[in-house]
């Protein structure tokens, strides 16, 4: 997607060789213009499929998964991070490691919102090392549920996930891939 | 707004006489049509007002601010709940309390998306006791920003966040105000 491959290249930060920051229209602030573009991408690929449900991880993923959920006319659910007061049962929970926080999490979705008959369509902001959409699919597996295909909006192709995903034959898009962070450039697939 | 409404009266739990469970079309699931049509509404109430930004809180804000925000044709920046790696430093700070969670937590926002310029619309799900709405106005005086206006989905009338706000003369615009959740039932302003 060119508009977003110009905007990680202008105004995203290389902190490592395996971190960029895009906090300035993603992450943080969020450039809603982008973020429909961004919506209106993932549509063209996933429209054919069927869809009956987004699911993403809250909370960088909620503005590019509700802009693709408004033109597919589904409803998304987006997993949390940690388990609510209102939530405290009749939940589907996996546990995702994150590699740059160093730390492994519960993600919960309740069970009143994904069923066997769901065809659901993943979208994340991020694709590394794939846990988040491990841990998504897990639940999905839970539910019964089919999984459609995965949306990413940046993809870090020099780390394991993508590989590993289309290894499974799932059908991943991602809108942006990065080959590399080196030297403190972007360099893009 | 006669459609939130009707699908809070539909959709909506009461779990006690003060928590409204909306997850099934707010807080964990979310209808994208429903999220446009809040957006919106913010946009009428604010479309004059010359707003610069729009600020949220992670993670239920984000999809009826970025509708907004899309409208507004304006950046949104959501606080974030906890400081995440990328974000040690640069930082407005303030702290929140839940009563409903019966906690405090820091709320940030990174100080190269707030300015002294901006005019800035605070958009949120809920309004309870503005413990909220106050950290998010906290960060915006830090800044020697201006506060525009705040567009609440769900206002719960019978706390004294709304009452509060609205004795400082600030522009509170909820779309759907709750009088009582007093057995078992949902009665609205």
């Amino acid at each position: 997607m060119e508009q977003l491959i110009q905007r990680i290249a202008t105004d995203g930060q290389v902190l490592s060789d395996h971190v960029l920051k895009v906090d300035s229209f993603l992450n943080h602030q969020m450039d809603p213009k982008l973020m429909k573009g961004i919506g209106d991408e993932f549509t063209k690929h996933f429209r054919e499929k069927k869809i009956t449900k987004i699911l993403t991880l809250e909370s960088s993923g909620i503005a590019p998964a509700i802009m693709t959920a408004l033109n597919l006319e589904v409803p998304l659910v987006f997993a949390r991070k940690k388990k609510s007061l209102t939530l405290k049962e009749n939940l589907f929970v996996s546990q995702v490691h994150s590699f740059t926080k160093q730390e492994t999490y519960d993600i919960t979705i309740s069970k009143d919102f994904l069923f066997a008959h769901d065809h659901v369509l993943i979208i994340d902001d991020f694709l590394a090392n794939g846990q988040a959409a491990l841990g998504l699919m897990d639940i999905i597996q839970q539910a019964n549920a089919s999984l459609v295909g995965i949306g990413i909006v940046i993809e870090k192709g020099f780390q394991e996930g993508g590989r590993m995903l289309r290894d499974k034959e799932i059908d991943l898009h991602s809108l942006a891939i990065i080959k590399s962070l080196q030297n403190g450039q972007i360099h893009f697939s």
